[in-house]
């Protein structure tokens, strides 16, 4: 889950054992969930010009790229996937073989020391690599230049909290509440007015980065329709975390004030509002918009998995109100509060995964 | 002077006292003695159809980047002059104006965190930057991509020390020495040697990665035709800087015998041993090869200034041969020695700039 907020919280760097790189295996299993449809829709649905030496590079990038794993994997199977379909629809036997550059972008915060370091290096991931530091919200490459673009689980990172959740006078105050959670109408209306502004700019910005033709994939959470934040088990952890803050509160850690100015700016959209958005946008056509169970369902996760899972996630945001001080004692708090009240995963309902792919009209 | 050995030596990093961003000034100042005839050779050379609406995208790639600043105002200035010309001839009012992409390269180890968050933000510095992690001896970019490629003092570096060098049975042992003073023929003939190779490997990446037409731009450090390393002042500095190590041998600091397997991967050619080169190349044509006295060579640089910019320079080649703990000690007789015995200006020849403008046949 990479930052991707205009307030920059890149996933935890470096590569120890709360890193993102350690932690990530959640993202991946819905990657990997998701792989076979979104190849066979690419190989179905992209129609330049490959046959023709119109293009002599291929050019694709990873938005909100985070440090690695998932990004290599991701950029190798679009890789192979192309050349699958490049030699598929290829007889000659003279055929220049096509280029591939690829572009990794996460925000400026984000490790590139280490997503550089950690390129996995093999004669088949032969593609010419390039950083591009800086905020999806906005335009981060050329014009007309982008064949494949991709971004997963990243679309729920705002590019700020709703100015008026962490106020007081306002309808839209969100209370205790640290993040979304649907309770209160007037904070989710809030939320969904941001999210939608974002991905507004997001789907204009990549329109004017891809070419005609090109196509956009993109993969993350999403609530099920009719299912609110707080009825599922996802919702229910954030809401833990909430009371571990106030119980930090009540210790004299923190102060209460201090919780009630933040939230996270984290929003996961219903799967037809996110359908809805994207028609609205109208520089796009939906190729494939889809949801599977997230891979890892039929297990009953680990509390510990789920802290690790969640702090990987969440500490910059956190660390940034709060400062650096708090965050062992928040997730050691976290995952005690799950072994004296383990999550019932019967009870809960889940967010599931959707996958788009949207091809440049 | 930026790391671009296959060995790779990447500039002090961060932004310390003694990082590479505090200690270019030299570098600096050559680059901005020679930017006035590289504006005005782009001016002149620069004959891509800019006034076509063929080109949307401008490219620059700067190779051997490090971490700034010089590479943000090196990029900063190709940027305005060829904007400026593109201004001056295109007299329609409705002209597309053209979006840039910068390619930042460097190792893979460069600190590309620290040249990401120190990108000057202003609203003239507009373009899109990426950065390019690998040796710039091998392909770093697609086919025909760059329409002006810059690299300044960067190719001193050789991918590879001479092997022969070290080896106590070659003719091309070079003793106690540390690196190519010009004293052992068949010494000077081995690093000849490599650099030829590894010039003829980067022009040929640079040929495939330039569009035709576009213009390729070295600056750097050369010996005037005649003159040998030894007899600089630049070379007197390395001698010292073998004295020093040889001193801490004495004392027991390290063994004779490292010494003896140390070398400098660095090599500055004579003036009209690089042009040849380049001729002999024939991907390009010179459209400009000049030098000119360094700007502070009217100036009697101090010891300190001495110091910390070959500290700046040489500290990451040294560390990953000696370790991590003879540097500080090692400047600091540095500094002993030239506070004892002060660099005769005037009794020592010198190192020139030169700056080349090539154009891609």
């Amino acid at each position: 889950m990479s930052s991707t907020s205009s307030h920059s919280y890149p996933m935890s760097s470096g590569e120890d054992q709360h890193s993102y790189i350690h932690n990530s295996s959640y993202q991946k299993a819905a990657i990997k969930g998701v792989e076979e449809r979104i190849k066979q829709a690419i190989l179905e649905k992209l129609d330049l010009q490959l046959n023709s030496n119109l293009i002599s590079t291929f050019t694709i990038a990873d938005f909100g790229c985070s440090i690695g794993p998932n990004t290599f994997h991701v950029v190798q199977s679009i890789i192979d996937t192309v050349k699958f379909k490049h030699l598929k629809e290829n007889n000659e036997t003279n055929i220049v073989p096509l280029e591939f550059q690829v572009f990794f972008n996460d925000q400026s915060n984000n490790d590139f020391n280490t997503l550089f370091r950690t390129q996995p290096l093999s004669s088949e991931s032969q593609y010419f690599l390039a950083g591009v530091p800086g905020s999806f919200y906005g335009r981060l490459l050329p014009r007309n230049i982008i064949h494949i673009g991709h971004t997963s689980y990243t679309i729920h990172w705002l590019s700020e909290v709703p100015e008026h959740v962490c106020d007081r006078k306002s309808p839209a105050w969100n209370k205790n509440y640290i993040h979304c959670n649907n309770l209160i109408e007037e904070v989710t209306k809030a939320y969904k007015v941001q999210f939608k502004k974002d991905m507004e700019v997001f789907l204009q910005a990549r329109a004017e980065e891809l070419v005609h033709g090109g196509l956009m994939i993109v993969v993350g959470n999403c609530l099920p329709d009719g299912v609110s934040m707080y009825e599922t088990w996802q919702g229910h952890v954030m809401e833990t975390i909430g009371d571990c803050l106030l119980d930090m509160a009540k210790s004299g850690i923190m102060s209460e004030e201090k919780i009630e100015l933040f939230n996270f700016p984290v929003y996961f959209p219903q799967f037809s509002e996110l359908k809805l958005m994207i028609e609205e946008n109208g520089s796009f056509m939906i190729e494939m918009m889809e949801t599977i169970s997230h891979p890892f369902e039929d297990k009953r996760l680990s509390n510990e998995f789920i802290t690790s899972m969640f702090r990987a996630f969440l500490t910059t945001v956190i660390e940034q109100h709060f400062g650096n001080g708090v965050v062992d004692e928040l997730f050691s708090r976290l995952s005690e509060k799950l072994s004296k009240h383990p999550i019932d995963f019967e009870m809960w309902k889940t967010q599931v995964v959707y996958h788009v792919v949207l091809k440049r009209k």
